[in-house]
C-alpha cells in the first residue's frame, strides 16, 4: 500500500524508501526470533476464514481511523500539497485502536475472535483506501481547480464548476471503484510470478507481522504511547495558537522568524507541528530539496523578476495576477514537475517495458512454473509455500472483475456527461478503454519502483483530453479527464500494494478486495464532507497566502489552460524561463541516475524544488526543523531515533491534523479567536500605538 | 556564604536549604571514597600558605565572574527582587574557568602552581563578596527609593536624591567594609567554639571539597557543560526575544498566554529564562507561595478593590496613584512583609539569646576547652583536628580589626552627612556603635539558621532614624540608614559564612579575609557602574508594568513615609486590611512552626506571598514551569534531576542575565529592534487594519 505517500510523484518515491527502512528495522528488532523465519513463527496460530478477517470492529476502527486520515491529508492538500506517508501512524493506531478494544472484552469475557494480523491487514488497507480518495479526489489540485475561486486568480475564460457535496460524492462514486476491478485478474502475475518487491507494501507487512510478534508488541506499544504524547502535545500547540488568530496576518503562522524582510519574501518558521512533523518523516534530500528550490525562487529569481516589474510585465497589475509576478511562479513550477514527470515517465515506464519483455521471456523459457520467475532458485521457502498456498486459497474469478469493470465504465460513461456538459461521453469512453492498460503499467510500475505514476497520468489526460475539447470547455474537459485517470491510476496501485501486503501477512485476497472497496466507499462520502468542511468553514480557502492556499489548485488549471490555449497564456520571457526549468528538471534527474545510487542521492530532486516556487519556502524551514530534530536525535542515540522518530513525527502530524476538525467547527460556528499577534515595523507599531492612545 | 540568597529574608531560607541539600548531594556522589574521610582523601595534597592561596589568576577569573553576576543580581534586584542562591554556578564557573586556564597553562608547561581548593575558596569568596554588593548596595530597594522617579509615584514630600556614579561608588566604599571588620575577633569563638552549622557556608564547602576529587572533578564537568548548553539557549533566546520589543507592550514578555482578560491582572506566561531557572532553585513550596500570593492579591483583592472606585479612593486619580489602588497594594505588601519580619526577628532572636545562653553557660562548665561546646564528644576527629590547626594558624590580631573599625567609621560618620545632609553625623554614630551587636547577631544567627536577617535590620533603621529626624528629610535618612545598616550586619554574615566555607577546605582566615576585602572593593566599583548602565539604557527604570519596575524602590521609600508620616500615609481602609495582613502573617508564621517540619512545610510564607502584590503573578507564573519541569524531571530521573537540574537553572538564569549586557549596550547605543509583536482584540485588530489599509 502506497497509501497516500504521493503528491507530486517523487516525494512519494522519497517517503516510501523510508517506510522501507522502517520495517527492515522492524523486522530486524524482533532478533530473538530470527533463527525462525516469520511464518514459522506464526505456525500455531490458525488463518482464519476470508470472512472471519472482516470484522465488524475491523470496519468500525477502519471508520474513526479514516475520518482522523482524511482531516490530516485534506489539510495537508489544501496547505502545499506534500503529503508523507502516513502507513506507519495508520498501523499503529489501528493496533493500538483494535487491541485496547480486544483486551477490555476479553476481560470482561465477551471476545469470541482474538485479533489477528490478518484483521490488523484489513483495517490497514480499508484506511489506506478511504483516505487514498483524500488525494485521488484532487481536493487540493483537479477538483479545486475547476472552482470559480481559481478560475478568477488564473484569468482564463475556460468557465467554472464549484464545489458542491452532491456532485463530488457523485463523481467519486462512479470514479474510484474502477481502479479496483481493473487489475484484479493480474493479482496472481504480479505478486507470485513476477516476485514485484512493493516496497511501501512489503513494509508495511513487516511491521503488522512484528506487532503480532510479542516483542513487537511491547516495542508498539511504547511506540503508541509516544505517539500520544505528542499528539497532545500538537493538538494543544494547535489549539493554543488559535488564540491568537484574530484576522489577517495574525498568530505564529506569521510569525517573522528571521524578520520582517525575509518574511516578506516568505522566509519564517511558522511553526507547524504538521510540517516538523512531515520533515522528519521525509528523508533529508527531500528537505534540503524544497529549501533549495525555496532559496532559488523566493530569495533570488522573484526579487529579480519583481524588479523588472514595468518592462516584462504592466506595473499596474494586482498582485496576484496570473499575467504579473504569479505567472512566472506558476508556469516554472509546471515546467519543473512536467519536466521531472515526463523524465520518471519515460525512466519507468521503459523498465516496466523490459521488466515485462524479461519477465515473459523467462515465462516461455520455463512454461510449468507458475509462482516465481526464472532468474531465483527453483526451491521454495517455506514462507513462500505457506504463503503461496494461502494467496491462492481465495479466488476472485476473471468474469466477476471483467463484468465489475464494464458496468461501472457503462454507468460511468452516461453519468459523467451529466455532471460535467463539457466531458463529452466519448472522452469518457476513451479513457476507459485506455485506462486498464495504463493502471496495469501503474500497478507493474509501483511494483519495481514504489513509484506511483498516478499524477502524471491524469497530466497526461490534463494534455491529451484538454487539447482534443479544443477552447470550448477544455479546460474543465482536461481536468476532469486527469480525476477520472487519477482515480482509477491510483487505486489500481494501491490495490496491488494490498495485495502484496496481503500475501505476506496471509490475509486473503477476497478480505483485501472487500476490504479495499468498502473502504474507497467510506473514502468517496468522508472525504468531501471533510472538504466541505473546510471550505465552508474557512473563506479564504483557495486565495493565495491564505492558511489554506491549496496551491495545487492554479497549477492544475493553468496546465490544462496551457494544454487548451498553448503558450499565449503565459507573460514575457516566461517561456524562456519554462524551457530552461523543464531541462534543468530531465538533466538533474539524468546526473541524479548517472551518479548513481551513492552520489545520487545527493543530488536534489526537481519536483520537490517545484513546490515552494508557488507557495514559499516557510514550509520547507519547518520541514528542515524536522529534519534537524532527527538528525540530532540520530546523533545521540540511532537506536532510539529510529524506533521512535516516526511516532514522534506521525503524533505531530496526527495532533495538528485533528486540530483542524474542532478549528473548523469552530469557524463554521462563527467562534472566532479572541486575540490577534500581530506583527508591525517599529514604524508602523509607532502609528499604531499613536492611533490607539493618540494622547500618550 | 550566603552570598545574594536573600531578597526578602525568608525567601532566602527557601534557596540556602536547597543549596544544602545539593551540598549533601554532592558529597555523597564520591561515594567510593567515603571510607575515607574528607581530609584523608586530601592529606597527600599539600595546603599551600595563605599568601599563595591569592593568586593573580583567582583574582582575574573573580573579576569576570563578579561582572556577570552582578548583572544577574541587578537585573533580579530591578524585576523582581527576588535572588536565588547563585553559589553553585559561582562555585562551577569558577572552577571551570582556573580549570580550562591550568589546563591550557600546563600544557604549555607554564604552570607554575597547581589549582587547589583553597585557591578555588577564594574565588568562591571574592565573587560572592562582590555581587553580594549588588544586592546590599539597595539598587533595587533602598538607594532607587530615593530616586525622584520613585518619590513622584510615592507623591510624598520627602525629597529626592538621584542615582548618580560618583557619590554611589563613595557611599559603598565608607560603608560597605565595617561589615567585615565587625565580626574578624569573633570567628573563633562562632566556628571552632560554638560549632555554628552555617548550612550554606558548609555546602559550598562540600561542593568544592567534591570538586577536588577525581569523581567529583568529572560530575563538574558535565554540569558545566550542561549549565553551558542551557546558557547558550537561554543567552539566544533573550536575544531572539529583542528582535520583537520596538515599543511597549511588545515582545514575548507581554504574551497574554492565558488570553487578555488574564493578561490585565498580570496573570500570564512572560517566557522569562531567568525566573523559570530561579523556579527550578528554589523549594517548590517558595513557588506555590507566590503563585498563591498571586492569585489573592491579583485575581481577587484588587479586582475588588478596584470595584470600590470612587467609594474608597477617588475615580480621578491616575492608575499608578500611591493614593488609590497601588496604596493598597504596596501597603498590604509593607504589612504582610513587616508581619513575616517582625516574627521571625523575634523568633531568630529568641534562638539567639538562647543559643548564646546555653553556649556561655557550658564554656564555664568546661573552662579548658576552646574548641568545642560541652555537648560534643571530648575526642575531635581527623578531620576536626586539622582543621582547627590550619585555622588558628593564620591569626588576624584583634587591634587590627578594632583600628580598621574605628578608622572606618570615624571616615564615614564625617563623609556620610556631606553626601546626604539629612543625614546628621549623629544618627551615624548612632548606627555605629549599635552596628557590632546587631552585625554579631545576624552572623549568629545565619550560622544557627542560615536565615540573613540584613533586610529586617535595615527596616529597624528605617523606622527609628526616619521617626527620628521627622518630617524634614526623615524619608531620606530612613532610607540611608536603612543602606548603612543593611551593609554593615550582611557583609558581616557572608564573611562567618566564608570562613566556615574556609575552615572546611583548609583555606587560611586571612585568605578569606583579604579575598573578602579585594571582593568588596570590586563589588563597590562594579555594581554602581552596572547600575548606572542599566539606569541609562532603560528610560522606564523604575516605573510600574516597565520591564525593570524595581518594585522594592517604592516599597522601601513608603515604609520610610511610614515612618515618618503615621498611617496618614494610607488609603481608607488600607489601614485595617494592612492590620488584617500583619496578623495573618504572624499567624501564618506560628502555624507553620507549630505544625513541625513535615506537615509546616505545605504552609506557604508569607514573604514569598507579598512579592506578587504589586507587581503581578507573572513571574509567579514562570517559576511555577521551572517547578513543573523540575517535577516531571525528577519523576523521570531522580538522581539526573538531582544533579543536573541547578545546573540547568543556573545556566537559564545566567544566560539571561549576560543576555542584559548586550541589550543594555545596544539600547544605550540607541539601535532599537526592529520588530513589534503586538496582542490586540479582536476588536481592535479590526480597528488597526483598518487604519493601515483603508482600502481593504
Amino acid at each position: 500500500m502506497d497509501g497516500h505517500g504521493r503528491d507530486e510523484d517523487k516525494v512519494d518515491n522519497g517517503f516510501n524508501h523510508e517506510e522501507e527502512e522502517h520495517g527492515g528495522r522492524k523486522s530486524s528488532n524482533n532478533g530473538a526470533e530470527y533463527e525462525m523465519s516469520v511464518e514459522q513463527i506464526f505456525e500455531k496460530r490458525e488463518v482464519p476464514p476470508w470472512k472471519k478477517q472482516l470484522t465488524m470492529r475491523a470496519f468500525a476502527v477502519s471508520f474513526v481511523l479514516s475520518i482522523l486520515f482524511t482531516f490530516i491529508v485534506m489539510k495537508l492538500n489544501l496547505t502545499t500539497g506534500i503529503i508523507p506517508s502516513l502507513n506507519v501512524s495508520a498501523g499503529l493506531l489501528g493496533f493500538f485502536f483494535v487491541k485496547t478494544w480486544t483486551k477490555l472484552l476479553s476481560k470482561s469475557g465477551l471476545l469470541r475472535q482474538p485479533f489477528t494480523r490478518q484483521e490488523n491487514t484489513v483495517i490497514q488497507t480499508c484506511v489506506v483506501a478511504s483516505s487514498g480518495i483524500a488525494f485521488s479526489g484532487g481536493f487540493g489540485s483537479y477538483l479545486f481547480g475547476m472552482s470559480e475561486r481559481v478560475a478568477k486568480q488564473s484569468g482564463d475564460n475556460g468557465g467554472f464548476k464549484n464545489p458542491s457535496l452532491g456532485w463530488i460524492i457523485g463523481f467519486l462514486f462512479v470514479v474510484s471503484f474502477l481502479g479496483l476491478f481493473s487489475v484484479v485478474p493480474l493479482r496472481k502475475i504480479m505478486i507470485i510470478d513476477f516476485k514485484l518487491t512493493y516496497p511501501s507494501g512489503t513494509a508495511t507487512a513487516h511491521l503488522i507481522n512484528s506487532f503480532h510478534t510479542p516483542q513487537g508488541a511491547k516495542l508498539a506499544k511504547k511506540q503508541v504511547k509516544t505517539l500520544g504524547k505528542f499528539f497532545s502535545f500538537s493538538f494543544l500547540w494547535g489549539f493554543f495558537q488559535w488564540f491568537y488568530t484574530a484576522g489577517d496576518g495574525c498568530g505564529f503562522i506569521n510569525f517573522p522568524t528571521f524578520g520582517l524582510k525575509a518574511y516578506e519574501n516568505m522566509f519564517f518558521f511558522d511553526f507547524s507541528a504538521t510540517y516538523v512533523g512531515v520533515g522528519m518523516i521525509c528523508p533529508y534530500i527531500i528537505n534540503i530539496s524544497v529549501l533549495l528550490g525555496g532559496i532559488l525562487s523566493w530569495g533570488l529569481m522573484w526579487p529579480l523578476i519583481e524588479n523588472r516589474k514595468g518592462d516584462w510585465f504592466s506595473a499596474d497589475l494586482p498582485k496576484k495576477n496570473m499575467h504579473g509576478l504569479q505567472g512566472y511562479q506558476v508556469f516554472i513550477a509546471i515546467a519543473l514537475i512536467l519536466g521531472d514527470g515526463l523524465y520518471n515517465f519515460v525512466k519507468v515506464f521503459t523498465r516496466t517495458l523490459t521488466g515485462l519483455f524479461y519477465q515473459f521471456r523467462g515465462r516461455q523459457s520455463l512454461p510449468v512454473a507458475h509462482h516465481h520467475s526464472s532468474d531465483t532458485s527453483d526451491k521454495l521457502s517455506y514462507d513462500d509455500q505457506r504463503r503461496i498456498q494461502l494467496f491462492l486459497k481465495d479466488q476472485i474469478p476473471t468474469w466477476f472483475s471483467v463484468a465489475g469493470y464494464v458496468t461501472i465504465a457503462t454507468i460511468s460513461t452516461i453519468v459523467l456527461p451529466f455532471i460535467f456538459p463539457e466531458l463529452k461521453w466519448y472522452y469518457v469512453l476513451v479513457i476507459y478503454i485506455f485506462a486498464p492498460t495504463l493502471a496495469f503499467c501503474n500497478a507493474y510500475g509501483t511494483g519495481l519502483t514504489d513509484w506511483s505514476l498516478a499524477s502524471t497520468y491524469g497530466k497526461l489526460a490534463i494534455f491529451t483530453i484538454g487539447a482534443w475539447a479544443g477552447p470550448n470547455g477544455g479546460v474543465l474537459a482536461g481536468l476532469i479527464a486527469c480525476g477520472v485517470m487519477m482515480n482509477i491510476v491510483s487505486t489500481a496501485s494501491d490495490l496491488m500494494q494490498d495485495f502484496k501486503t496481503g500475501y505476506l501477512t496471509l490475509a486473503s485476497p477476497r478480505s483485501m478486495f472487500v476490504s479495499q472497496v468498502i473502504g474507497t466507499a467510506m473514502g468517496c462520502i468522508v472525504s468531501p464532507c471533510v472538504f466541505w468542511l473546510f471550505y465552508n468553514a474557512f473563506d479564504d480557502l483557495g486565495l493565495p497566502g491564505s492558511q489554506y492556499a491549496a496551491p495545487f489548485g492554479i497549477v492544475y488549471r493553468n496546465m490544462s489552460v496551457l494544454g487548451v490555449q498553448g503558450f499565449s497564456a503565459l507573460p514575457k520571457d516566461c517561456l524562456l524561463l519554462c524551457y530552461v526549468f523543464f531541462g534543468a528538471a530531465i538533466l538533474i534527474n539524468s546526473i541524479k541516475d548517472m551518479l548513481g545510487k551513492k552520489w545520487g542521492s545527493y543530488i536534489p530532486l526537481p519536483m520537490a524544488m517545484a513546490i515552494p516556487f508557488y507557495l514559499g519556502p516557510y514550509f520547507a524551514i519547518d520541514m528542515c526543523v524536522g529534519s534537524l530534530i532527527l538528525f540530532v536525535w540520530e546523533k545521540l542515540n540511532k537506536e532510539k531515533a529510529a524506533a521512535f522518530g516516526p511516532a514522534v513525527a506521525s503524533g505531530l502530524i496526527c495532533g495538528d491534523g485533528i486540530w483542524t476538525l474542532p478549528s473548523s467547527i469552530l469557524a463554521l460556528a462563527g467562534v472566532q479567536p479572541p486575540i490577534c499577534m500581530k506583527f508591525l515595523s517599529r514604524a508602523t507599531n509607532a502609528r499604531v500605538d499613536n492611533f490607539l492612545n493618540p494622547k500618550s
